[in-house]
């Protein structure tokens, strides 16, 4: 659920077809990502696949991407760039900042 | 004790002043590592800090590096590179994959 608004909140400015090639890590089992990532790579063509995490996710964004980047040798799908940053919000009057990253597959 | 003998297989080979420099994210509370990082550039007057990472300990070094950063503006201390990449190693004739982060800071 908080995954699905996080999903609203961070992709609402950007176009239908930039939206495809984003990869938000949540909740869900790390298949369901890699096989998301595959496809985008496979049936739709994208020369470029961003895959976003925040907080405790990291660590399965790059399961992700490790696993989508060995499945998808054949056609030279390599790690292209990785960026890490904060993000600060409140809650309560009180100052929270949460981690995140952007992994960036590229053929 | 899984942490320490980590440290002693993947530094072996290399000198003790590269050593000092080398930040392996594990189990103990996340200050512990900040600190270690902030001692680092610092005390010691590192120019880069590498910190690693592997597995579920991935997201804890983005909060490491990302608050030592932060705590570290006033000598201006940045990410300079994030790399991923997967290790493999036999358990019981079964490979498996983990996933690896090294994060360099420097000044």
């Amino acid at each position: 659920m908080e995954e699905q608004k996080e999903n609203t909140e961070r992709t609402g400015d950007i176009s239908k077809e930039k939206q495809d090639n984003v990869m938000f890590i949540g909740g869900k089992p790390l298949v369901n990502y890699v096989r998301g990532i595959i496809i985008q790579f496979k049936k739709k063509e994208a020369s470029e696949v961003v895959v976003k995490s925040r907080g405790k996710f990291i660590s399965k964004a790059v399961d992700a991407a490790e696993v989508a980047k060995r499945s998808l040798e054949d056609i030279s799908v390599y790690i292209k760039e990785v960026n890490i940053a904060s993000e600060s919000f409140e809650t309560n009057d009180k100052k929270t900042n949460i981690s995140t990253m952007d992994i960036v597959l590229a053929r």
